[in-house]
């Protein structure tokens, strides 16, 4: 007989049945004596709940009872945790409060609720003594919220930049490889299923600022700061850049990205140049990878699917193998949220965008005439910044123009807006300047 | 005040101030205050203990106890966590039993150790309730034990494969890119400190399969079977199979390669043709990565560095992190050694190498004769092996002579041995057959 057995199960309220609660459901099924010899209990799901009683009958065929409220689900006195699968940062919010009142713990994979309410729902969640797993709101399946909290728990982390929306990573590669316009690529993805209805939350970056922002705060041991970040999408990003990107050896990709400087700590998120030989060039279609650099470690790298049923499902399940074996310890045993106690919290500033230190990528069209590359070089060089790599595209622009592309050395993002404002008063400057950073990963 | 400063330290006494220890013991200084914040009380070395007495002066400039004699700190009473870092598997192994039986809990890098021992030294730990970090034994600062053991722990997982030895890895890397012979780039790693002097255990393939066959159990959930492990370095690769394979779209890298088949578990390291295209044919020089393939998460990769003082002093100091969160919560409330209760675990057989299933490559000088080729594919398709890619090197072998390279599809190993037999009869085949495995990571 195994441990497993003598030991009282953990009991799960499922709340939530879309994609991910239904992987989840699936994966505690098909994987239930694995999961129990290495929680060293069992894990059942003892009811769930979901607003759409046909998918509920469907997926549970009768062998779960159901709670059609997922209030009354989420305070009920037999269930240890509430796995809240339920998204948006409404109803689950409410749920998610009174859920840890009734003294439940939670595993959720809901990155938006976190990214805008963490600092209130830890702070509730401590004072109740409850365990809250997130492993699932970041990278999926990836166990890196896991690797920063605890793998990595020595460092001093430098930086903390990923691929950590799957979508945006899979229109910038069908973008690359195919020659596509953004439009034409986002509609493929809504036929194919990697991209939404609406899918603005992904493309705009906002889902990726969600991520960073917990990223950020673990890394960190701050307050969750998604408020401050900075985001940008990739709407607006032009095949054209991404061709020239990679004639210059650079592949373009949607980065969250979050530094400790001298003045407080860097978090953003926008379209980023990125060497092609580091391995986050060759992360593609809708793979995620996060990288972190800590002061002993030095670079490492974190690698899979971050989105899906089955691979948040891993991560939701890992979180409740967590829980099972940490349920009858103290609330001291168990890893603090953020990675560090509340009172222990050191908090940085979020510095201003124009502040961040960054390579730049800078587009610009020019009238092709002589003198115009030696005028537009040195008034880069005379606002203190260096040029690392420069290309003109005969043709590009137009009919006696010419487009000009320049990459900068690191410089602050201030110098970088003054040199382009002195750029476009140029007479010869014809365009407006496209710019987008640069990461090199070193 | 921090809850940090309210709880008692935990007390560590480090027997071994070589690389590792002199990093472990920098490290726990520069970061304490970090490192507290994490572990929410201070870590503090207590005692140290090496046998190069200047050494261990030098390093602690009299600001940490000396005791001379390293089984003396193993069972003082006033430590709580025994670091061990002497290395090798003689008096490391009497220390750890000596501290486990006077109720020290253990942290070690000691790979060779535990892979030949982990079944008797878990076996003791457990019944006396002891906690053993191993997170350094395996991948330097990767956290890829936690990312196993409980990242991924909902997951069945089907394989683990890695570079996981980072001298060998340089060198192939060193071979590939200039051209140059093992031994002539063995002896420039030792000249920069990449191989050790007697560099057998690296080159030799043992210590990357001390680290998968503990990978591979708590993979598996078995116990600890290097013993089983089917061993091959890379000290008789030629660089002409490294640059035939680059030309057939391949990378050599030495890999630790386990995994689940229905007859059991496959455990082994050799040199072995990996598509440029997948992430792991680009971990280059000392770098590390492991890739594991899991039924929910799908493919995930762990990368960074998988030596060297600081990387491995960082997951040396995530262990009594762990550690120190759990002081006072039962031994239940841990991850247990292997994943799995001991109670738990499954004994699956390793198979014999003839048994496993790879893709293979073949090179065979032949004679330059009309019809050889005919006869070499028609041989290897009479063995039921279906060919992939297939190349041929005039000049290759010597005057009226050429190479033929052959890449398979997946078959059984004992059918490569079988159609190499048939093929080295051949009148035309004139040298031996090279033959060398493919890992395609699909």
């Amino acid at each position: 007989m195994s441990e497993a057995s003598t030991q009282r199960p953990l009991r799960v309220g499922l709340a939530g049945l879309g994609t991910v609660g239904a992987g989840t459901y699936e994966l505690l099924l098909r994987n239930r004596n694995e999961i129990a010899r290495r929680a060293s209990r069992p894990i059942e799901v003892v009811a769930v709940s979901d607003k759409d009683l046909g998918r509920v009958a469907e997926l549970t065929k009768g062998l779960t009872p159901v709670e059609p409220d997922a209030m009354a689900l989420a305070t009920r006195n037999d269930i240890d945790v509430v796995v809240e699968l339920i998204g948006g940062d409404g109803f689950a919010k409410t749920l998610m409060l009174a859920a840890i009142d009734a003294g439940r713990h939670i595993v959720t994979a809901n990155k938006a609720l976190l990214a805008k309410h963490a600092n209130e729902i830890f702070g509730h969640a401590h004072s109740r003594g409850t365990f809250i797993g997130f492993e699932a709101a970041v990278a999926g399946g990836i166990p890196i919220i896991k690797a920063l909290r605890e793998g990595l728990a020595a460092n001093r982390i430098q930086s903390v930049t990923g691929i950590i929306n799957g979508t945006t990573n899979f229109i910038l590669t069908e973008m690359r490889e195919k020659g596509l316009a953004f439009s034409e690529v986002l509609a493929e993805a809504q036929r194919l299923g990697y991209a939404e209805a609406d899918p603005t939350f992904d493309v705009e970056g906002v889902d990726a600022a969600h991520k960073i922002s917990l990223l950020s705060a673990i890394a960190f041991g701050t307050a969750v700061h998604f408020d401050q970040a900075h985001i940008e999408g990739i709407t607006k990003l032009s095949s054209r850049d991404i061709s020239y990107a990679e004639q210059m050896g650079y592949r373009i990709k949607l980065l969250g990205i979050t530094k400790r400087k001298p003045g407080g700590i860097e978090l953003r998120v926008h379209p980023t140049l990125v060497p092609e030989d580091v391995l986050m060039a060759s992360v593609e279609g809708a793979m995620n990878a996060v990288h972190v650099l800590g002061d002993a470690v030095g670079h490492t790298l974190y690698y899979g699917k971050g989105a899906g049923a089955m691979p948040t499902a891993s991560a939701v399940v890992a979180d409740l193998i967590d829980l099972a074996r940490l349920l009858e310890a103290a609330p001291e045993a168990r890893v603090p949220y953020l990675g560090v106690a509340a009172s222990a919290k050191q908090d940085l500033p979020v510095l201003p965008i124009a502040e961040i230190e960054s390579g730049f990528y800078l587009r610009l069209g020019v009238k092709d005439e002589p003198g115009v590359l030696a005028d537009i070089t040195r008034r880069v060089a005379d606002s203190g910044i260096s040029i690392d790599a420069f290309i003109q595209h005969p043709g590009g622009g137009g009919e006696g123009q010419t487009e000009v592309i320049l990459i900068t050395h690191p410089c602050i993002e201030r110098q970088i807006r003054l040199a382009v404002a002195q750029l476009s008063a140029l007479p010869s400057v014809v365009s407006d300047c496209t710019v987008l950073r640069v990461e090199s990963f070193q």
